[in-house]
């Protein structure tokens, strides 16, 4: 593995991104490559979580809705995220989990198109995407709202003007396979179909320009690329333009248009205060918001350029690696169309995985027999790069991935 | 005052939860009667949301999904709520908001009963309540979900065998005025209506024993007398009997029933794993969780009576004190009729609340016109009552609240 070594020393010292790695707190004798499930910990958003504890909730009691700004916490992390995003202001809210937030979001975009019933998403999308939408079809029936799913290579060509929502998400969580949002985007609203984009994997890896790109709303995760902690807060993007044509049925105090005056009947906010329902987790909220000023000192495309040469360099090295050649590669081949993840099929994914987590490579499996390897390229050097493929190599080469206590049943990854 | 003073400190000798206090973090020279709104800080919240952030999210990063519990955080979480409000193992779990969970379990107390449409609820219930049942009316049609009001007064005449479900807040928000759950609910159930409480101003502070009594649905808050932070997340109660009889419809994967498998159509979980949507927000519900330990060491019973001695000592020196005559109790004037809390209108509630709070009282003010005192017991002394009184007892005397700096509209309260 010597050239591998020398190749990464020499990415790594041309790496303009190298230096934000010392900003995390990563674990010694550990390669991270499963900050697309759960980013890491900014030593900054440990030092934010204190002092929002200690001092806002400790001291300032109740008086920090205003005067620590929790109240305006769903605004003011909407927009730091409205940058990474490509939306003007105004049009990204900060709040619940992406579950909920679909759940919203489809009914809005059904309203737009009262005439239509159906939802087409992908054979495969991430799960919870397609219970959502299943759960709006049970709620309403489906001569008002019915989800059906075609191949990924299908899309474009199940558009029809019978479609009214078309709900993707733009990097397929087991292969990383990208979408073009643009391209399909025009192609949906060419035929009058509203899009919902889900960008899980997408937001703080890769560029997007929703506004741009036409883009009627979007969901987004604040735990992976995002690094906001465990089960951090989601997002919402809704076009301006679609802001006074919905309304939104999870209602609760916090999307009145006025909470504080207690009226008994529900006036909706303005703008993206509509998507709100009930009170805030304002420490989870504050480790998300802590999290995205990282993003402003960095630019998505030297994020995106690095998230290239780190797959690039992994599977290249792969492929000149013999012992590795049972690992079959079921992401993209072109970097261009992947995201910032690498999925190879193996009979014995699960067993590797464990494995590899024994040895410090901390990688993740996905059913029924995917090792998958995220990238995140603001803590990943192209050094931690050529450790995990050398300890891949170790595991396929010993066979050790066959011991027993490697084949135990996952419970979570 | 000086009556006062030593009736206080005889009442704080002998009370047995005083040793409580110390456990909180509460700042210097402040009256905290606010505990109704947000619930202060345990110094153990501190240290455990320390914890997770640095050893568990730092330092084992995707992995304390098992090792550190994370995915059994809501049944935990709920498992040791469930013990503070009457009910058996397997019928709590937290997730969520208050707002979320009441469209979830208005919908599931719908369907148990599918040839009625009426929701009838209160009027001056609190808000959400209201926007979460209007929000449900709005997606299914008034022919299918309908809510209706009634006064107080009028609630038990207003059941009959029209009325699908009864959704009410055991505790007025505003006067603190208690419904007798376990009477209601009786009544209720003799006309075939499924029973939903909303028990945001109770779980914490009153015996509730929601298995005896027969619930049928419950919603309650985290952050109010549980004091596990702000925007804590929410819990629900569903009584085992009705688990099999509905289906929730914000779907999302961690109410499946087997999320790891990726399978395409939703299968809702067991018990109440079915009201799960989306990934939970670890850092605030670990807060939570911790919170809650303290409920271990302490009989809610001894909470109530000390509540019930905390608001009789403030309203029996308000009483005796002239000066005090301005201000008109709204709340009932029987402790066992009200919650933990006491609420007087006066035409300068606003002021009077802002004055308090510039002279280390905190209170609340809710519109139009009412001064509301939240009495936590566990972190209250009879001597922090006292000097609440004399505080308030000084600016009426004074009409310092009529000084321009505290009549700036309230943003939040």
């Amino acid at each position: 593995m010597n050239n591998f070594e020398t190749e990464a020393a020499e990415l790594d010292k041309a790496d303009q991104l190298a230096p934000f790695k010392k900003l995390f707190k990563l674990p010694a004798n550990t390669v991270y490559l499963d900050g697309n499930s759960l980013g890491p910990l900014l030593k900054s958003t440990q030092t934010t979580v204190s002092r929002v504890i200690e001092q806002q909730w400790g001291n300032e009691l109740v008086s920090s809705w205003n005067s620590n700004g929790w109240i305006d916490l769903p605004s003011t992390t909407g927009a730091k995220i409205a940058s990474l995003i490509g939306a003007e202001r105004g049009q990204v809210i900060c709040c619940d989990s992406i579950s909920i937030n679909l759940f919203k979001v489809l009914h809005s975009a059904l309203q737009l198109n009262p005439d239509r019933h159906l939802i087409l998403s992908q054979t495969g999308n991430f799960p919870t995407d397609l219970y959502a939408a299943q759960g709006l079809q049970q709620l309403l029936g489906e001569n008002r709202c019915k989800l059906v799913t075609t191949s990924e290579d299908n899309i474009e060509s199940a558009l029809s003007t019978d479609v009214a929502v078309l709900l993707l998400t733009q990097v397929d969580f087991r292969t990383g396979k990208l979408h073009d949002i643009e391209k399909i985007t025009r192609t949906a609203h060419a035929q009058g179909t509203v899009v919902v984009w889900d960008l899980a994997h997408s937001t703080g890896v890769l560029p997007l320009y929703l506004d741009d790109w036409k883009v009627d709303f979007a969901v987004g995760c604040g735990y992976k690329y995002l690094n906001g902690g465990p089960g951090a807060p989601a997002f919402i993007y809704a076009a301006k333009r679609h802001h006074s044509k919905f309304t939104q049925p999870l209602q609760g105090w916090m999307g009145h248009m006025a909470p504080f005056d207690f009226s008994e009947e529900y006036a909706a906010g303005k703008g993206m205060q509509q998507f709100l329902t009930g009170t805030p987790q304002i420490i989870s909220m504050s480790a998300l918001s802590d999290a995205l000023d990282l993003f402003e000192n960095v630019s998505i495309a030297d994020v995106r350029n690095k998230s290239i040469q780190l797959t690039k360099f992994f599977d290249d090295c792969k492929t000149k690696t013999v012992q590795l050649d049972e690992l079959q590669l079921i992401s993209p081949i072109n970097p261009a169309q992947r995201g910032s993840q690498l999925a190879y099929s193996h009979p014995f994914a699960f067993n590797i995985c464990q494995n590899l987590i024994a040895l410090g490579v901390i990688a993740d499996f996905r059913s029924p027999d995917v090792l998958r390897l995220g990238f995140s390229p603001l803590f990943l050097s192209f050094a931690d790069i050529e450790q995990s493929l050398s300890t891949l190599c170790s595991i396929i080469e010993s066979k050790s991935y066959l011991d027993e206590r490697f084949s135990a049943k996952q419970k979570v990854t």
